[in-house]
């Protein structure tokens, strides 16, 4: 008797091998009926899965992408290099893409994806990003993603992030300790997950504190090119805080210079803590005071998940989640 | 009389549709002789190319590529920013691939352009690069290459950099002219044409001012894990140099941490100047003079340049050859 393909049962059913090829991959796109036929087909020929085809189907491209907002951030650098270490042992090419922050970007990237030209797709949202129509897409196609670092609530997907809302209590705790009665908060997102959620840290500690809340206690920072006009305008605001949590290392720079050309001393005057993996932070002046995320490891641990999905289809990746913790390290900006 | 294509062309002369597509393009893989039968058909039939089918195989991917040894580095993240405000009016996608600062890594990369993946290449070598055949492959297939920042000077093709030799030289002037008379310059690469011109620079410097080369000018810090080491080193050498110059960003950091532990003030007892475009150069202690790279500038007049091989067949692309000039910008660790 010859081996039977899935041609052969495309052929006795009157369907396509496309549909066949679905249905045994319990593709959603393939009504319960359709597929109860197929496999009953399937098991009453005794078809076996051809091991090559299946792997010149699932592996074709040997590449992965990883799509980030930006790469001007220490953060995603070092986040990168994790990645490519797992990679390479697994002899996958890695891709790059910038969305820029933007959701338009990230959504036509995603849709390249889906021809098949990567197999697996490891991203870090944009700013802007609040809906998860291109990620469920990507999963419909069966190309497994997992997010890292910056993620998204609301869609079930497997995500490698650092313990976000501890962070924000962290960091809040450390200023308070350190004297401040008065600490803000800077944020670049009003959406992001990542920036929420350190916000509610920041606020937990705060009321625990008993420091009655107020409104220019969150300072949002979403627009780039004012972030400088704008830090400045809080320095020489009546309630001017006297201690400040940059959320992401870009900010970092603006206030600095801001509290130099205000003649405003860091740490007398105002103490500043950053969430950074900036390699500068110990020769800055006065040395930065970060809530370090571990870049390198959020990295590799996303690509260890990642090739998990790709090798083994019976792994439910979308139910993985890892929480790789933060370290305070404490410089002279919070003496 | 039914229009004249391509097929018409092959079927009339026994050659296959791709050798003249081929000889039609000029190609090197097309014998003189086969080339001259087929444009000689091709004025009697009155073969016009269809502009549709021909954009088809031109634009195919609507994919540039930007290899890169590494993003840490602030100067890749701006010179990445300038290539996509040029690719994103052209309608085109930006993939970026990192060399990790390895030839084996770049080689494997550009081989697999060769399938058409991409319509062009921007590339910035590897600091081990110094072989060509590589490039030499890309330029067979047809595929526009742009060298950015780093390139080879044994290969013709299209470049954008900045006056490396002219930085050089401006960087050790400086620093005579701050009083230093035992300047060193600290290379990342014994083979890389920016640093080998940066040093030939520094070195005309010295020459003018009638310093006499010793051995110890020039510094290498080829290893990035025993850059710290190797920098502690030399400040504790009998000879200390009372002036560096850092060829690359990544050299500032163990500079300025190896001079903190030594208690070397900067600029008193070591004055430093670095080719960088750090965001936080004005906000280190202290604020750091650097030879600023015109990262964004160079990165869109790349990309102008790659898309101009890419739209006109006709344009010599090789020939192009553009300097930008970087700027010195004074701070206090040469004062």
């Amino acid at each position: 008797m010859s081996k039977v393909n899935i041609k052969a049962l495309a052929d006795q059913l009157h369907l396509s091998v496309s549909t066949i090829s679905k249905a045994l991959r319990d593709s959603y796109e393939i009504s319960e009926e359709t597929k109860k036929k197929v496999l009953d087909l399937a098991t009453e020929l005794n078809y076996v899965p051809n091991p090559y085809a299946s792997s010149l189907r699932k592996k074709k491209s040997k590449t992965i992408a990883v799509v980030l907002p930006e790469v001007a951030d220490n953060f995603f650098s070092l986040a990168i290099n994790g990645i490519q270490t797992i990679a390479e042992t697994k002899g996958y090419h890695v891709l790059i893409y910038l969305s820029h922050e933007k959701y338009s970007n990230e959504k036509v990237i995603l849709e390249e994806f889906q021809s098949g030209r990567v197999d697996g797709v490891l991203i870090s949202i944009s700013s802007e990003t609040n809906t998860s129509d291109h990620i469920n897409k990507l999963h419909a196609n069966n190309i497994p993603v997992v997010f890292f670092d910056r993620d998204q609530d609301n869609i079930e997907t497997a995500r490698v992030t650092t313990n976000d809302f501890e962070c924000g209590y962290m960091a809040a705790s450390h200023l308070l300790e350190k004297g401040c009665q008065n600490p803000a908060f800077i944020s670049i997102s009003k959406s992001l997950p990542i920036c929420l959620h350190r916000i509610e840290g920041f606020k937990a500690a705060l009321k625990e504190a008993g420091i009655p809340e107020n409104e220019n206690q969150v300072i949002d920072c979403t627009d780039e090119g004012s972030n400088y006009q704008q830090i400045k305008k809080i320095l020489q605001s009546e309630n001017r805080p006297d201690g400040l949590i940059a959320s992401v290392e870009k900010i970092v720079t603006p206030v600095y210079l801001a509290c130099h050309e205000l003649n405003i001393n860091i740490p007398r005057d105002i103490k500043v803590i950053a969430f950074a993996t900036l390699e500068t932070a110990p020769i800055l002046d006065p040395p930065l005071t970060t809530i370090t995320q571990p870049a390198f490891e959020i990295g590799k641990a996303a690509a260890t998940l990642l090739f998990k999905g790709i090798e083994k289809s019976t792994f439910d990746l979308k139910k993985e989640r890892m929480v790789i913790p933060s370290v305070l390290i404490m410089r002279k900006s919070t003496s």
